[in-house]
């Protein structure tokens, strides 16, 4: 039995296999999924569950030609290995290997770089309006899951999709999952869409009333023939259509002649159409249909028995951040916790549990979550905002207009702040120190380990104002032994007290700072070392307290460069005009792509060697200035 | 006759005027918003068209305790002349005044500064569930107009409502406008609500069949008990019913007693129910009737005629991008330019008749709007992309990730960028600087005058990769006969070649720049002056050729300190070492009240008085540390 999927080596070559035998090539592109992600790990659940959906596309469309914008795009290894890149597919997500989203950089097939949620309808509206501009006439696609929906800017793409009388395709790949359950008022209207007795007319009807021959252009005219006739095959989709589009479905997702049937269907109608589609995440991996969200984002596993195969079970920031929150509620009535569509990557899966009245999973919605949470707190409540910090760019807004200017107790949980290895670019949690640091009033901490995540937990409860918190993914780097001192507004903790040079270092440095300072000590430099703790307010006493005894005072922080605490003290010192030279150690201002987070740092200069390199250079540039 | 009005001098006076006498009074408040208007400027349709909207609210909820959160919050004038602040209406929008937005510093009835769009469904959510968890028993409405409706958040919070159980009522403000004429799907089902027979039925029969006494209660028992009776007051909703809510309506928004009707009803209704009401903008002031758009946000004008007082015909920044887009586009068919409910505003009202396949409104939506641009450019157009500042704000993540990740052309203008006259605080813009020059490969650029805006937009179509303008509102400062040189990526202009102290100013500094050096001439400092255009990449290599000739460099700009333009040239002069003493001249790091830009600019420290002043001290405390 020869392996169908060794003869698709470029795009379109998926066209070349017989209808009859895409459920083996189905079954091979699992294999293939499988065996990598449970090796270099990635998003499993949802790849596996657009195995079908992405055939059918890949015979519809033609590439680079056609657009396919996948929405957040961790769903799209399929796609990948359709195009050219099955080869390269055990790269994934390795350094220097296949990114785990569509890059443009990567191939041409990719049409859009994605990453975050609800973006795809967007896109796809300016490049409909594009190729209508520019008289061409290529098809465009977008793919986007009933969780995304829930985010308020794919809703925007359908209000203005709907009156633009441009041929768009929108595929809503529903598998009533965000990344956790899918929720809302919107899943609830999905869900009587699933349940509809349309879905089984569509079944029964559409594969029996509608000849094979010419499928798409018998349905269409159908559809436009008798109102009738469109409620059998078209259950009512009022809402969609209220908007303007036409909807086709529910289809099942995992039946490639049905999802075909739709395409071409939607082909032949003008304007914006909406094929409703249903999948499963984790289709074909049991394990991962049992519990799609465990398997939805994962490290390396054992395929038998999907257990990780590294695990590593010393407490993470994200779990001493979830454990502070009960702990804390336990005495604060007032203490609530909002997350948005992350209750477990959030480590609120417990608190969820324990105060079932008092958490809020509000979807993909961070806008919708931070003014949530602003009207809460305006009215007594104390609640935690806890979203990865790559996301919650997208309540810049939210967090400067409505908790920075009225002034409100809103906490905010910035986890995944830093590098982020696997995921790459769209990732990143580079840019939260700067924007944060730039808002009025606004309070911003970072914990160099969970003891003072802990403790910088309780001291956020109180302040009167806006406090954001930024931690790291991963397992906390205990600086052990330490004696802590209490967190004080705008003060740093002196670690160790030395000469001529200061390291000042924001978060998760301990160890690498420890480790630079033990190579300095060879060419006879003895640092004093200071955990910032703030980023704003920072404090300046202690630097102008270090000004005449040092002269050198080196900045840590893991984020971008431009904007950042390092950036604000040095502009800071250079308009006090205090006698000290500051270098900042931070990200390069870039988007760095995926790696193991060892090489990002080493990449970024944050790494032990890199920081005492960078203070050796600037110890020998003071010098020769004087 | 006596006065309706004076009898209102506290919170809830008005539930003691009796009903028949409220038309009376309606037409008192109007009279009062357009004496007061007309000389102060302000918002003028919208607070027109809401008058028996808000006196129905105020007669159904008791403040302070009952909350009433205003979207955008430009229509909340009847409401401040009802809570006990009619003595101050006029010194509405005076500096030291009363505030043209709700502001809880102002009253305990203003329950949430609002003044960006579509915040208020978020917000209402919060409070209500703030109310529930702490078992009190207020009432909490959110008033949204169909425009804010747009706005994707809007829709992320009416998704959570539905599922929350939480008695919220919204009051869906529908004048069919959202700035300029509402556009988009949603508006098109509303169109269709509001023309359904149902309209009809609520007028003739809720006022025939309800009793007068206890018209709530029966109602309410009404709409449980038979579907079909529901059917006939409550119009088909399905759009707010699938997320969940219960749908009144269409009610009309000039009959208070048939509000009133509605809110009594909604008060049985267990969970969001929402009450779509229908008004007109500029109701009662035929001028505004005929032309809400051109009275939505006016200058003081004269009310016989809707003459603006001190018309100033000098051109404006806004009209000159207008202007530049209409003659670039001739030339280059791949521009096109997009907007958010700001046609006029934003000077593209001829482009828009000129190239009506080429411009895009899509509504308050400025995320969309941002990502649809980025698709657009993926494809090989260039698009302009022209909101105001302070709305930009809401796609800083679509910015950040899908325009500067992908290193997309989208041409981003930012209107009104600086300090903002008569909204105040939450209309500011003060924060792209910061936030702009923080994007990696972020092109970010200021005019000094209205010949540099044009080179700029020029400049900015031969960028590969993405380019923000930033212009303030009003009319331009053209610094006349200086010759221009050509705009050249990340050089400034040096316009004077002094000694000693450099000035860098970016944006229309030049007046205040040239009266700060006159006032400095008495004291012997001559500056060598430049116009800096470009925030990033900002010139280097002009303030390397400084360092040597010049002991102090004073960075000029219309914008919040930290993280800005000053703050970057010193945090690198300080990095650099270079021997010379950088002083940042910028807004402080808040948000400033409204006032006349005069005097803004003197609070800020931004006229030539202040700058020479800061220059003198600089120059002082840099000799004395030498």
């Amino acid at each position: 039995m020869a392996n169908l999927l060794e003869k698709i080596n470029q795009p379109n070559d998926v066209k070349a296999i017989p209808e009859e035998k895409l459920p083996r090539l189905a079954a091979e592109i699992r294999k293939e999924i499988l065996r990598t992600v449970s090796r270099n790990g990635g998003h499993l659940a949802s790849n596996l569950g657009a195995v079908e959906l992405t055939i059918a596309l890949h015979r519809f469309l033609t590439f680079p030609e056609d657009k396919l914008i996948w929405d957040v795009g961790h769903q799209c290894y399929t796609h990948k290995i359709l195009t050219g890149r099955r080869e390269q597919f055990p790269t994934l997500r390795k350094m220097d290997g296949l990114s785990g989203f569509p890059k443009r950089a990567e191939s041409e097939c990719d049409a859009f770089d994605t990453g975050h949620s609800s973006t795809s309808l967007s896109v796809a509206a300016g490049m409909a309006k594009a190729r209508d501009i520019r008289g061409e006439d290529n098809r465009v696609v977008a793919v986007i899951g009933d969780g995304s929906l829930s985010g308020g800017m794919a809703y925007e793409a359908l209000n203005n999709i709907g009156r633009f009388h441009t041929n768009v395709i929108i595929v809503l790949n529903d598998n009533e999952m965000s990344i956790s359950k899918n929720v809302g008022g919107v899943a609830n209207y999905l869900g009587h869409l699933r349940m509809s007795q349309g879905y089984l007319n569509l079944k029964d009807s559409v594969e029996r009333k509608l000849s094979k021959t010419n499928i798409g252009g018998a349905l269409a005219k159908g559809i436009r023939k008798t109102k009738d006739s469109i409620r059998q095959i078209m259950i009512p989709g009022d809402f969609f259509e209220e908007l303007g589009l036409t909807y086709f479905g529910p289809v099942d997702g995992h039946n490639i002649s049905e999802i075909t049937m739709a395409l071409q269907a939607a082909a032949k109608i003008r304007g914006g159409v909406l094929i409703h589609v249903l999948t499963r995440k984790g289709r074909g991996y049991s394990l991962a249909e049992k519990e799609p969200s465990k398997f939805h984002g994962v490290e390396p596993f054992l395929l038998a028995t999907g257990e990780v195969r590294d695990k590593n079970t010393a407490p993470t920031y994200t779990s001493v951040f979830g454990e502070t929150c009960m702990r804390l509620a336990e005495k604060n009535p007032e203490l609530v916790c909002i997350t948005a569509a992350m209750t477990g990557g959030t480590g609120l899966s417990e608190f969820a549990k324990n105060y079932p009245n008092r958490f809020f999973d509000v979807g993909i919605a961070e806008e919708h979550a931070v003014t949530f949470a602003a009207g809460m707190a305006a009215s007594g409540m104390r609640p935690v905002v806890c979203i990865y910090s790559t996301f919650l760019q997208r309540a810049y807004d939210q967090i400067l207009h409505d908790v920075c200017l009225p002034k409100l107790p809103v906490i905010l949980a910035f986890d995944r702040a830093g590098l982020v290895a696997g995921d790459g670019e769209t990732h990143q949690g580079l840019f939260d120190i700067g924007f944060l640091t730039q808002m009025p009033g606004m309070t911003v901490l970072a914990p160099s380990d969970g003891d003072e995540l802990r403790a910088m937990m309780a001291y956020a409860l109180t302040c009167g104002g806006p406090v954001a918190i930024r931690y790291p993914k991963g397992s906390q780097d205990c600086a052990a032994n330490e004696p802590k001192s209490p967190i004080i507004t705008g003060r740093c903790d002196e670690i160790v007290r030395g000469e001529t040079v200061a390291i000042s270092y924001l978060g998760p440095f301990g160890t690498i700072i420890s480790d630079a300072c033990d190579a300095l000590a060879a060419d006879g430099i003895h640092p004093t070392v200071a955990d910032a703790r703030f980023a704003a307010p920072f404090d300046r006493e202690w630097i102008r307290g270090l000004a005449g005894t040092h002269d050198v005072l080196v900045t840590v922080e893991e984020g971008t460069s431009a904007g950042g605490y390092g950036e604000a003290v040095a502009a800071w010192c250079e308009q006090e005009g205090l006698p000290i030279r500051v270098a900042v150690v931070a990200a390069p201002n870039a988007f760095p792509a995926h790696a193991p987070r060892k090489n990002l740092l080493r990449q970024c200069g944050l790494d032990a060697l890199s920081v005492a390199e960078t203070i050796r250079r600037t110890v020998a540039n003071t010098e020769r200035s004087e």
